[in-house]
């Protein structure tokens, strides 16, 4: 299809929440602050099939699932977690002083990480959560994560990184208990993290009580390709997003089409090779588009939609990422697929999906900072602009504002 | 009273929203957008009492508001503008390049600001959310106010900073309006701006489909002082915070009660004087606390409840703040009044109230940008990294995820 088909199909895909969904999770949020752990015992039985006495995993738990690390996988999270860091340090905001004006950084006290689990481990979801944490400077890091095995890589990941505080618990309920507190788990300042749409709507619900990253939902690449990309390198990118979900939506764009056809051929011929096929061909029948079109057209598909991934294979992409505004991720070049950036390029992997982008950037350490202006005038200052504020707050009717001004002027 | 009892006190005061508030934002939001500019119309007679044919101001209002102006008016929003923005320009972020990654900052493409009204104006609401707006290159602004008198300040302000897109629209239905769109006002991106109740709850609902600053509840303000700073200055500082609303909260913290006590005669000596003395003297019945105590407890107070203002009047002030953590603006000394950074010193007034300073802050420049990391590793980046990236990709069950790298590896 053309650009003007293509945003004409996806503006009428409107993503609508299920009001049953909404009601079921501010019934569960209720629930969790009306008898905590008891609740949460209830919902990890009902929906996770797990009895659990104590939701905090014992320090001996972390350190048997690190001591279960061989030696290749320990230097790996090692060698990947000083990456996060130099990255995370190279964006870290830093303090101005102004004079009259200081801007202050200030990490946060306490955060909740949400670490997906059920069947899979996420351990490259803890390095690219936790450490942007770390390098900002948080005191507390509690982790929510519905892991019930007790030797695993996600323990180990978190022991490696000094975690302690770790509570065997997930979906709604986690977020709810993060946000109010339960007798185990206290309550934080901000939560972050992955998860799935329950996850996602309980981090509506609670925006506002405490801080929150993004709602995140499914995954998505788009991919501008040339004939410089090898057309199987393309397929298996498309693959890598595919397999995720079969909700995860993947975009081919190209300015011919005989580029997209090439990399059709690929996938024809690649897809009964892969371990999810079946992921990935649902995935590709209801969320899969090829857009051929004039550069331009195309560079405005990328602003109007703000794709989680951009991945640019192309001869020109300096030239066409200049143009790009909005983007959760932008992957450039052969040697920076986006299954790099999941992994070890260095930025989070935590990004604004589903248009989000064009107003919510991917986690980072700045996400783990709060900031105020310290205000301090000389009475020059004050002189100069007093009248012109008085004259203000008798505009605004407000005399004690006035008063205040006028007491200091005398 | 001292901390322990005031940390108990405030802690027992829960804001509760009510369930029924909430429903009917809801059915606010819903009909919006169902019935676009009819629903507008419709609640506008209902809560507003007023009859709207077009939402948008014509341009010839604008101009006539500006015209209306006094030459010393004009001259008070020209040099404070002139203010926020060298402020705002201080404290602006640049993009980093750092050879394999850059991190990109870009305006937002449409906003929505609301700007307060009813039977008051704010032409310095108008000042503080659009001129960082303006620093950070958005595209277009549309700003929403229930403001119905065709000549007055507000539109006067907007018109001299540029602002051609003006609805005479306020409540949860503007707030709807600009996050799904109607037939006059278009959907944007973010919004922003302070509000009553109902718009605070809208934003809450609507988040996640635009971006949102932040939920406000009402202003407070808290003042830690000694013996330096003047009663009847404190007096009025006081004021100046509780005249703005009944549920307007005022701190006084001292360490020593003798200066509390002298603050309270300056209070009783001053109150019948003011033109709003019924809402202050309500505010103060009901919402202003008076703690003596050590100054590490005092401290520990304004960390853990975040107020919107702290204005520290002590001789030891630099030491103090240096211990503060969070607040929504921090003010130092005799010359830097509350008011004045209300009106004119330069850092927004739009400020995070009731705690929400812990994990957010206040309205700048910077929160009219989105950004994103653009990813350009080298070969030999890619190379010494990717062997670790297909260690957790096998780990974590992805095995398109690998091929993804393990393609570009051979």
């Amino acid at each position: 299809m053309n650009a003007e088909e293509f945003l004409d199909t996806i503006n009428k895909k409107e993503n609508h929440t299920a009001v049953e969904d909404m009601q079921n999770v501010m019934n569960i949020i209720s629930n969790v602050k009306q008898q905590g752990d008891a609740a949460l015992k209830s919902y990890t039985k009902d929906f996770d099939r797990v009895d659990i006495e104590n939701f905090k995993v014992p320090e001996k738990i972390l350190d048997d699932s690190l001591n279960s690390l061989s030696g290749e996988e320990r230097q790996a999270l090692a060698h990947i977690t000083g990456r996060i860091k130099e990255y995370q340090e190279s964006i870290k905001y830093s303090d101005i002083d102004n004079d009259e004006f200081k801007y202050v950084y200030r990490p946060l006290e306490k955060v909740g990480i949400y670490i997906p689990g059920g069947t899979a481990l996420y351990p490259s979801s803890v390095l690219m959560t936790v450490v942007p944490a770390l390098i900002a400077g948080v005191k507390e890091i509690h982790v929510v994560t519905p892991t019930f095995n007790t030797n695993n890589m996600t323990f180990g990941a978190l022991r490696i990184l000094g975690v302690d505080n770790v509570y065997t618990v997930g979906g709604a309920q986690a977020v709810a208990a993060l946000a109010y507190g339960t007798e185990t788990i206290p309550k934080v300042d901000k939560i972050v993290g992955p998860g799935n749409k329950f996850v996602a709507l309980a981090k509506k619900l609670v925006f506002g009580d405490v801080g929150i990253d993004m709602i995140a939902g499914p995954s998505e690449i788009l991919l501008y390709v040339d004939d410089t990309a090898d057309p199987a390198h393309i397929a298996y990118d498309i693959f890598a997003q595919a397999e995720h979900d079969v909700n995860a939506r993947t975009f081919l764009l190209s300015e011919s089409t005989d580029t997209i056809d090439r990399v059709d051929k690929e996938i024809e011929r690649l897809i009964e090779s892969l371990d999810r096929k079946e992921i990935v061909k649902e995935s590709l029948q209801n969320n899969h588009y090829k857009i051929a079109d004039t550069r331009e057209r195309l560079i405005k598909i990328i602003n109007e939609i703000s794709p989680e991934h951009v991945s640019i294979q192309h001869q020109d992409s300096a030239e066409i990422i200049s143009d790009i505004h909005y983007a959760g991720a932008v992957f450039e070049g052969t040697y920076s697929p986006e299954a790099a950036g999941d992994y070890a390029a260095g930025p989070s992997h935590v990004l604004p999906t589903d248009g989000t982008g064009r107003f919510s950037h991917g986690l980072n350490v700045n996400d783990f900072l709060t900031s105020h202006a310290v205000i301090n005038l000389k009475k020059e200052t004050f002189d100069e602009i007093a009248e012109d504020a008085k004259l203000l707050a008798a505009k605004e009717g407000l005399s004690a504002h006035y008063e205040s001004l006028n007491i200091r002027t005398e």
